[in-house]
């Protein structure tokens, strides 16, 4: 069966301001040196699925600069506009609708556009197993973490009974958890973190939509006759705002019997937060990762990225220097996630810096 | 007896890179908001000492920005640029023989172009005290500073005997400390701190020179014929870089007899680093300095300077973040001093940002 990706690009992704802007979010910044987040979701994957077959879900506000910097061997008539965010699931239904009217049924990996894979080749190798799984039992199936950490950042997955080698039965979809509970989930060692790949039959999926979310399917599936003319964009623009904003898991995987779950270990690293950013590079012997111009003396543990201007550093550690044209960020490194409080002020204030 | 001022401004100011650099060194920076600190020299004399009757003393590197900000109502003719730098003595013998032939005899004031007075009437009050004890004793005066702290980097004077209210005779110069000695010196109640502010009369002061400096006075004395005339700068260049370089505190004041001082009290401070820029402006309730467009979340005893980039912060204590055009610097407070660490570094790499 042939395999079709969807890239889920419609974040924010303001806990990476400033390097981030509204609307110029993380999934579209070369953060590796390489090349924009989106196109290496898409090259990542490209021995298993050419980028022909990539569909690109984003907002009209990202558009423009999306369309502008996606690989060009992407069609653009696969680059779908939602007229607003509804969360996951109504984006993998608008998906999963395309799909099934273009090729009619085949299999959908689904991607977000702003994770770094470290070890593609076992990641890949990992996919083309949840492929073979979802084709031979219709089932949905997903990608789970291995923790090495008590992260209450993500959601968990809870792994049951092995039903072959390498691919579990999803016992339990759990939403984030606390402190505590992640550290029983760490100590009882099935439980994983859900990465939000998907993998699954566009026919599997479209069955699981008319069954746990049958008010969303029955109106999208009322708009198909529209989808690929150029009646489309009209008719999504009209029913979107109506359907419930709802995830995938909550609306879909939780609800559904026989999920599978494929436990992967290849360098996953969804780069939540600016202190993310060594996953792309070597740091230096003192920790520090440079970026840019620097010179530092007596500097150790700090993450510093910059453009043309010379950023001198002298006696600090484990701090965060982010400087871009307009906008220049200093915090430690624990307050990484806190950088979102700073675009809610910038929000706040309607500043162009946001 | 009429006054006339000296400045001497040909210091480098690495300390205070990135916003002094070698062709623009401290005493042409605006720190204040108001004119840049060479300026506000000769501004803060002006009810004792006209502007037309100030001169200034640098080097041919930095004359050109120089005599583009100096007040306009200083003759150009009163800018005299030393060759090569050769410390305080030749600078002040240099300028004493100006003076003398232009103006016979009088009384001359030597100012360091960098330092911030915050009462300047208390300041001009002494002055005035300082000019009128030159005047009728003949002898050199100087002004000293009481110290608030056992500072390691400044000279102390000694003071003895009061030969009139608020002057004391200097019973000994000292060189910079070390912190036990500076320590007893604080202790002992009369040592003040040695300003680098002179009073004598003209005369006064080339009579100590002939006697005190004897090879230094006669090769300046030898080319006397030549000052301002057209031959002026040839002569000046050809002679100063035989004269030795050294301090008029210790080629002078220190092998002087009945040298004066007068204890001030007007909120002096040498600006000797960044950490001292919150002398110029009002901090706010946290300790911060902000200067730029900032934005801080839980950061307190900051000093921040930038230009029109938003700088944000986020959980940062007792930093400094000094922003220009072509260069950021990021240090704690107490590194300040150790900032020309950075210029030599610049100063090795042949940088341009030095």
């Amino acid at each position: 069966m042939k395999i079709y990706e969807v890239i889920m690009a419609g974040g924010g992704g303001s806990r990476f301001w400033p390097l981030s802007r509204q609307k110029k979010p993380k999934q579209l910044l070369n953060l590796s040196g390489g090349d924009i987040m989106l196109n290496e979701t898409i090259l990542r994957m490209e021995p298993l699925i050419s980028r022909e077959d990539a569909y690109i879900v984003t907002n009209r506000e990202q558009a423009g600069i999306l369309k502008s910097l996606l690989l060009p061997e992407v069609p653009e008539s696969h680059v779908l506009l939602e007229p607003v965010g509804r969360n996951t699931a109504p984006c993998i239904l608008y998906s999963a609708l395309t799909l099934e009217k273009k090729h009619g049924d085949g299999i959908m990996c689904v991607f977000p556009a702003d994770h770094h894979i470290a070890r593609p080749d076992r990641y890949r190798q990992v996919l083309k197993e949840a492929a073979g799984a979802a084709e031979q039992t219709g089932r949905l199936v997903t990608i789970g973490i291995r923790p090495d950490r008590p992260a209450t950042g993500y959601g968990y997955i809870a792994c049951g009974r092995q039903v072959r080698p390498g691919v579990f039965e999803a016992d339990r979809f759990v939403e984030k958890p606390d402190q505590k509970t992640a550290e029983t989930y760490l100590a009882q060692g099935n439980y994983l973190w859900n990465s939000g790949v998907f993998v699954w039959k566009i026919s599997a999926i479209l069955k699981a939509f008319a069954d746990c979310l049958p008010q969303m399917y029955q109106a999208m599936r009322g708009i198909c006759g529209c989808l690929g003319t150029d009646r489309e964009q009209e008719a999504v623009d009209r029913v979107y705002p109506q359907l419930e904003s709802i995830s995938v898991d909550y609306g879909i995987m939780e609800k559904s019997a026989g999920v599978l779950v494929l436990p992967g270990d290849f360098g996953w690293n969804d780069v939540g937060s600016l202190d993310a950013l060594p996953v792309f590079h070597e740091k230096d012997g003192q920790g520090n990762l440079f970026l840019g111009d620097v010179l530092a003396l007596d500097t150790a543990g700090c993450i510093v990225k910059g453009e043309k201007k010379l950023i001198a550093l002298n006696g600090v550690q484990d701090l965060m220097v982010i400087d871009t044209e307009d906008a220049l960020l200093v915090c430690p490194k624990d307050r990484a996630q806190d950088v979102r409080k700073i675009v809610e002020l910038l929000h706040e204030q309607g500043r162009k810096e946001q």
